[in-house]
């Protein structure tokens, strides 16, 4: 197969791993900023690197609609559509299509919705979206799965879960290359289907398995609850994503909990809102106490935008809606955000992650600063 | 006096120059990219110097109205606050005033106006501006002037010509700083208002002379035309500054005519519109035929854009409207821009600038491509 994860050191439920790809080697535990469209937003692959970003999520559902898949593998593959040559990992395109899609039709066939960009009639199942994700040319594709809402009854998740595993099966029959696949276990906020998913899904030869049906709007203790009794019932040497996930205490807590891959759009989503993370919490740029501020965001982060530029200029640059400050401000949240895995990275090694998370919910205690995230998918999709 | 223009060489009326400032030499003829609100539209500092870009224009209008000329004085000036080490000349905000703000009213006093911002009663006037650019650090300053709009009549032009002269006067009377005042000569299409202005302003000891009031809508014959009978007005041993000029042909008509300063919106506001401008004219990247294209822009175009990415790309940007696409053709454009300027210059030094100006027309008509640009400061003001 195309994917090698090794893990090479532990700190108690948390690994530290490498996941060799077929575009490079990627250490774990790590965070995948999203590439909706085939461009991470704001950024060029030059900022994106810089950021210390190593791979990163596209959307099947947004590629799929445009430019469109085929155009994509006939330029060769996504990683030269968009000049990326490090590793990307795609989703399967059910949490798009269950979130933003209108007309919805569920089957045991799959699904079939209108597009949201022309209202095109489109099918989508577990067949289609491994072709679409192989003439992408994804390190890791993701099976195709059924997402519901939270809030969703037992029952209906408990469909899900069902639909879910036979989906998973079909994903895998549907595979041509040997591009590397990933199963997604459903379940909800509900232990015992959690449970059942798992057993399920880890019972087939995929070569890694995710948590889907996070960070969709349950309450912070659920997810963390649910991440806890999760995590470990998916196969120890096989790498563990977090799909969704997620803010930077739920990549603290996802690392602890034995995760190994992370992706989410808060920090790029919040950038394009003008909110600036930080080791003390979130950062309005607007606010008027930055308006005649000399310094940078923070003094000890090492990116682009800290080491040049003023709070005053961004917070001038946000309120003159110039498209300046949406770089500026992912560049900063991003680096942010690799620099707290680099950060979680390092404790692992040395055994020292208990410690790191102390002084992790101690900075931001100790801050006057807003640390309420909100969930991660919420109204995520949308365009910019 | 904080300026020191040196000429070099010449080739017919054209010449290569030096114009020393605080911030540094920059080789004449230049072109200035359009930086309205302290940020070269989609750029930071590190894409705009590898653009070639060595001075810069920036707008004493809009920065008055925000984030406010006081704020960035107490910064230490605009080049600290916007993090630009190389010279930047200042426009009087006479232009946007008279293109822009609502509620004009005109008197020998200045000019009284309500902010395209928000409203409030703003009073502008010759002693003002010049206030306005020393507290921003410009390192050339433009004195206040009156630009009527094209079409307007004789005698409206000539009043306007009176009345700038008399500005012209308080502007260099109200002075505090060494920094560079340029003298602005108006007088429309009509040659001896100009010839009128020409003799009253250059008899003030400003450090240089720009013609204004041009490319505001009239046709590009009259355009060449008025540069053609206006610039040879201007004392050979100064510099001179086309004001809002221009398209890339009215680069090659100004500096065979003997101008040596240029700025105008349209190379960043025609990327922000999907229009890569070229040797062979101007693409629409947005057009259909650019959808599978692998090719970049320009194969023989050194930048960042057209090192990395193909048109199929750049077109799904476009259509997806991903912040990217702005910066990436922004780069193009002005990269564009200032290696045509670059060739000029070359072109002077070796005196083959005749040839230059020939193969220039030629590798236009020789293409399929829209060589049609249109005027330069039409709508160029509106945000993006």
């Amino acid at each position: 197969m195309s994917l090698k994860f090794t893990i090479t050191a532990a700190d108690g439920r948390a690994r530290l791993g490498e996941l060799a790809t077929p575009h490079g080697t990627v250490e774990t535990p790590a965070f995948m900023p999203v590439g909706t469209a085939g461009t991470v937003k704001a950024l060029g692959p030059d900022d994106l690197e810089a950021t210390g970003s190593r791979m990163i999520l596209a959307n099947t559902y947004h590629l799929m609609l445009r430019p469109g898949h085929e155009l994509i593998r006939r330029f060769g593959g996504l990683h030269r559509f968009m000049v990326w040559p490090r590793p990307i990992l795609t989703d399967s395109g059910g949490f798009q299509v269950f979130s933003l899609a209108k007309l919805r039709r569920i089957s045991e066939e799959g699904v079939t919705f209108r597009s949201h960009l022309d209202g095109e009639l489109i099918h989508l199942d577990p067949q289609k979206a491994v072709e679409v994700q192989e003439s992408l040319g994804s390190d890791i594709m993701m099976s195709f799965d059924e997402c519901p809402p939270y809030g969703a009854a037992e029952a209906e998740v408990a469909q899900a879960v069902e639909r879910t595993s036979r989906w998973a099966e079909k994903s895998l029959e549907a595979r041509r290359t040997g591009a590397a696949l990933f199963g997604i276990v459903q379940g909800g906020v509900y232990p015992e289907l959690r449970e059942r998913s798992a057993a399920e899904i880890t019972s087939l030869p995929f070569e890694g398995f995710a948590l889907g049906g996070l960070s969709v709007g349950e309450p912070k203790e659920e997810l963390h609850r649910t991440m806890g009794s999760a995590l470990p019932l998916l196969p120890a040497d096989k790498p563990r994503y977090l799909m969704g996930v997620g803010a930077p205490e739920d990549l603290v807590e996802g690392v602890c909990l034995g995760a190994d891959l992370f992706d989410c759009v808060m920090p790029t989503r919040n950038a394009r809102n003008g909110q600036a993370l930080t080791r003390f919490g979130s950062l309005s740029i607007k606010n008027a106490v930055h308006a005649e501020e000399t310094g940078p965001i923070d003094p000890e982060c090492d990116c682009l935008t800290c080491r040049s530029f003023s709070r005053a200029y961004l917070r001038h640059l946000y309120l003159a809606r110039e498209l300046l400050v949406f770089r500026l401000l992912t560049i900063h949240n991003l680096t942010y955000y690799q620099e707290l895995m680099s950060g979680l990275r390092q404790a692992v090694v040395s055994g020292t992650l208990e410690e790191f998370r102390a002084e992790f919910h101690r900075e931001r205690a100790g801050s006057g600063l807003n640390s309420e995230s909100g969930g991660c998918k919420a109204a995520s999709q949308g365009g910019f």
